[in-house]
């Protein structure tokens, strides 16, 4: 990044000086399906970007949604977001950044659009997939890494959807209600983490409305809270075709407006822009504005510079990416009597059930489908992993097809009757979770909970996977099943990070991002708050969302926040807590974490906050910090975090500030939010 | 590997003893197109087989040559037999061997059909790229790390085609004539290092007919030749179609008769054997022979233990191996004004010019077809490679069609024109190397050479790069061109380590393995011996075989044998010999290698003999040790190789044995076979 000094700007208003207002409105909106217009007579480029977050989308020709048919835009197919955040590893996420704004610059692309943070308030939503967690803290600590991993690469990330997208119904309309508490509590700690602490260089504004203004036309959300709390100076790109009037998004909105059609000179902030400045209704100097802030973003990214950073796609690296972070994102739910490592030496036939075994994902999900290089499915993971001394044979199971569910169920519970170990493989594909609808119910769809219980009834320990972007409802046979391991979409080497997952080459070490209810009816959402709503969706869980929800109101979820097992065991010890409050409010918290089981392994310790008293109702606890660790057998490691102010407050909505109240705080520290360890008092 | 001891022996006694006529017949011949009849009573499985040598072929119908359509079997890519050669990297060739027969071991094969190691006899040879070299030593050289690697993945190496296969024309039935010099000193040794050294457990008898008798059923060559001068005790597996006679293959031919046909009972080793033994026409003793190598195959491949070992396919290890292997085996055969490598930075506008610049060879050329996970194209892989700051155009400059020529032609031109630098990339395809037929002339086709002189007028400083897996003719531009590239079909990775070879990030280190003469009637085969033949050929040309007939007759080839340029430059110095003569001949010889250029680099440092006194003529000298040492900026090594008897031998057809004749002989160490740097004359 170029230091955006005072030569800078000063050369950034001489080129602005001797632009027309033509030539700058050209810059402002779409003028191609993924870019800007150049102004050539002064060497400004186009801006160029790219849909993400799974990796570099495949070229589109300029005005039109087809194909370019090229044959090197294969790129690398990084696992989703959510799996990124399944992780719970920084380090992982970087590595991302890394990897994604690389294969973008290779490509030629100034903006890769990801990362995708927006809090999932319901397992319904299609987009779930592309975002990351229910939880604002672990949002934030994913988000960041990713950001600053992709503009190393001068390559700009675009945080999106700002804010409240967390629906695809209505998605271009909606009006979004919720208080000030959830606003700052819940849904906008991630955009402000990404922007303050990731320095994003771009945001994207969602499509919907907030509080009665388009996202991308909202003085509030882009002037009060993003440019002036915040301190933002990056460019706002509008979601494509989230821009809806040429005056209030030309004075307070988004900086680019895009949009899905060919009639580029039609877009809002195109020709209607242009008449209404020459007709003296809008002031250039809003233009100016915007101009300024892409070419700061321009030079951010070395576009002028002989020294702008090459990347590169597809190489070794990027795929090793993919895989180290697919074998942490994956996430062992259930694992009765330690039927999971499977012994490659015991299993002479394995038969493989579920059309998910073997499917590909990559080209689906809508905006972020991938032209992938290649996508190991489980199937074939599994025929790499146990490399001729098993005989595997496939039985699709289900389909789509109402007419042949019979045959596929019996041909399934025949091949699991014969053979020594089963594997089902089902879930959820990019028909469910998917850009522009949400799901209807969490049922798993085409009959597969049916499935699952036949091969189970014939077989006890057949193992089940599930692949879907969000929680289903696993309580026809969850009680059955004794051993369950879900993956997020993985990406390209997904279905072989699997099958080592499920060999033991690799010890499972993902974590839930979000919460898996038992039923839908038990999500808040749809028990306390609308869902999706008529013209607007209220928020009236208000910051009860995930786990806040469940574990105040005491509801068992399937599967808690930050629940996942291990092939080997933890224990934790020895919590001390510091105290200092002299100043400013710093808490040292230490504990020692000891691998006590048989295997290498990675335990990700949560420490979440309750506050003991407090004037208004509160969660009953909090995530705000984490730590994955790595440890061998018999290994101890001491695991120090800090929490600060920040950490011990709340929103006061009534005062419309932050506030840290004095009195009794417990510190608990948990392998998942419910699996407490250890906890302690301290009073501020 | 079990040992097969005594104990194993009397267990293949007793199994044999066991079995019925029908159940042996059925183990010696095809029952699928890769596979035998497995007898289930006595618990032996089917043997089966893979295509190869670049990599495993995708699963065929068991009786028809029809996909199965599978979604896993996708397969590493590797370079070609040739492109490993080109690397005179023996650890290279380990590295393929382990990774191919991990592979194949993963897909559920016995046997990988390679490598391929007849000797390059003439450039038009359709199978060219799937043998090694014109040089019998480097073949050996390359071919036993290979088939030990191989054998590590308790998979089997099939070295083939025993022997004398080197024409695609009229393969079947041809019959070729040599004198013993020829076949002891030239067409034999490969084969009998695979199976000496390498311990090949099996070998694959060629199609063709050797002094009258079909290869699959010669007494001489198989049983004289393999099983008692070489001791070989492993199994002989027919070409695909290769036996034509029941008695003679049952008496001293083939061990595994295959065929291309579905008719699998009627196969000459199958039902016609059968009754042939009924009716006392053949001793069954032959069968039980055949049955005993096979058993004594499956228990060196520990097919009856638990301990074999797994396979795994597709994984990031092999795909290293595949890109190391490319890397090292590009040829830098020309670089006037050390124009290459090119400086990314400079070049901000690049032209690809040439149909084989998007081209992806792996789905052709017969038998070695791979249905490849990926193939980099050299435009994919230079896209990759420059990463976002080089515009990169492409032309595809001609065309099979004939009615595209001028409009190519004219865009490629003008592509050139506007562009700071242009990369050229012609050759062949599967079109041309491909099994089943020779190319008739040496010349490009598809006016490739006019595209060349084309581009090279307006564009002199153009890099030419040539992709084929056979000498070509490069007559018509070569001294107008200032750098040219050469790659054998290099696999997967092939095209991004091209880029990595045109731009500096690998500094080319690979040696031709075949003499590139100027015109096809320069080559030996063509000038002196037959070719194609008419029933049959003659190898009048005897042991002047590639540089050794160039150089003895002093025949100025295009490219000589062992060139291959780098970018740095390596000093040889300090030549030692000890001739230790007392007991056997032991000759140690050693110099130093200095890297003197600025870039790190490897040399392939050449040892050649040549006898100054013999009574019979021999070659002016002949390849007998080579070193591939990779050197710092500055780093000198030490280089010690040993000779012995063997390596100043000749073969004596008159006293049918090997002759090391006293007197003097000269030693010549080389950058190529011409480039000597070193020499020094020594006695016996």
């Amino acid at each position: 990044m170029s230091e955006i000094n005072q030569s800078v700007n000063e050369k950034i208003k001489k080129i602005i000086e001797e632009m027309t207002l033509e030539e700058k409105v050209s810059m402002i909106h779409g003028n191609g399906l993924f870019r800007t217009e150049a102004v050539e007579r002064l060497d400004i480029p186009a801006l160029t970007m790219s849909d993400g977050p799974m990796g570099v989308r495949k070229d589109y020709k300029n005005d039109k949604w087809e194909d370019m048919g090229n044959t090197y835009d294969y790129a690398t197919y990084f696992p989703s977001n959510m799996a990124l955040a399944s992780t719970w590893n920084p380090d992982r996420a970087y590595e991302f950044g890394i990897s994604i704004g690389s294969e973008a610059r290779a490509r030629g692309k100034d903006v890769i659009l990801g990362p995708g943070i927006n809090i999932i308030r319901t397992p319904l939503c299609g987009r779930n997939f592309e975002y990351m967690s229910e939880d604002p803290h672990l949002i934030s600590k994913m988000a960041v890494p990713f950001i600053k991993g992709v503009q190393t690469k001068d390559t700009a990330a675009c945080v999106k959807h700002f804010a409240a997208n967390n629906q695809e119904y209505e998605r271009l309309n909606i009006n979004v209600e919720m208080d000030d508490r959830a606003l700052n509590e819940i849904y906008l700690p991630g955009f402000k983490a990404a922007v303050e602490e990731g320095n994003s260089y771009t945001i994207m504004g969602a499509y919907n409305r907030l509080r009665g203004e388009h996202c991308c036309e909202s003085d509030y959300l882009l002037n009060d809270v993003l440019r002036k709390q915040w301190g933002y100076d990056g460019v706002v790109i509008s979601d494509w075709g989230a821009v809806h009037n040429t005056e209030t998004a030309a004075r307070y909105g988004a900086d680019i407006e895009m949009n899905v059609t060919d009639n580029f000179n039609e877009y809002f902030l195109a020709d209607p822009l242009i008449e209404k400045v020459k007709a003296g209704l809008i002031d250039e100097k809003f233009i100016d504005e915007k101009v300024e802030r892409i070419l700061k973003l321009m030079f951010k990214l070395n576009v002028f510079s002989e020294k702008r950073v090459r990347g590169s796609y597809n190489t070794l690296d990027h795929r090793e990416a993919a895989l180290n972070i697919a074998r942490e994102s994956i996430v062992l739910l259930k694992n009765h009597d330690n039927l999971l490592p499977l012994n490659d030496d015991k299993v002479k036939s394995l038969a493989v059930i579920g059309e998910n075994a073997d499917k590909q994902h990559s080209n689906g999900g809508g905006s972020a489908e991938i032209k992938a290089l290649y996508e190991y499915t489980p199937l074939m993971g599994l025929k790499m992993r146990l490399g001729g001394n098993t005989k595997i044979q496939y039985a699709k199971g289900y389909s789509k097809d109402e007419a042949l569910k019979a045959e596929l169920l019996n041909e399934a519970v025949n091949l699991a009757k014969s053979s020594d170990e089963v594997i089902i493989v089902v879930g959820l594909d990019h028909d469910f979770d998917v850009e522009g609808k949400d799901r209807e119910d969490l049922t798993l769809p085409y009959n597969q909970d049916e499935l699952v219980k036949a091969v189970l009834e014939v077989k006890p320990d057949a193992i089940v996977v599930n692949i879907s972007g969000s929680p289903i409802c696993m309580e026809q046979w969850i009680n059955e099943a004794k051993a369950v391991v879900h993956s997020f979409y993985a990406g390209m080497e997904g279905g072989y990070a699997l099958a080592e997952v499920l060999f033991g080459n690799v010890n499972p070490s993902g974590k839930l991002p979000v919460t898996f209810p038992k039923e839908l009816s038990d999500s808040p959402a749809h028990c306390i708050g609308d869902f999706p709503g008529v013209e607007t969706v209220e928020y009236k869980e208000s910051i009860f969302v995930g786990y806040r929800y469940f574990d105040t109101k005491d509801i068992e979820p399937r599967f808690e926040f930050g629940h996942g097992l291990s092939y080997t065991k933890f224990e934790y010890s020895d919590l001390t807590i510091i105290v200092d409050s002299s100043e400013e409010i710093n808490i040292e918290l230490s504990f020692n974490i000891t691998n006590t089981g048989g295997t290498a392994g990675a335990e990700i310790a949560q420490v979440y906050v309750s506050d003991l008293e407090s004037s208004l109702v509160r969660p009953k606890k909090e995530l705000k910090a984490f730590k994955k660790v790595f440890l061998e057998i018999g290994e101890t490691k001491l695991v120090t975090l800090r929490l600060n102010k920040e950490d011990l407050s709340f929103y006061n909505d009534k005062e419309n500030k932050w506030v840290c109240e004095a009195g009794e705080f417990k510190l608990l520290v948990g392998s998942s939010s419910s699996d407490i360890k250890l906890d302690k008092v301290f009073t501020i």
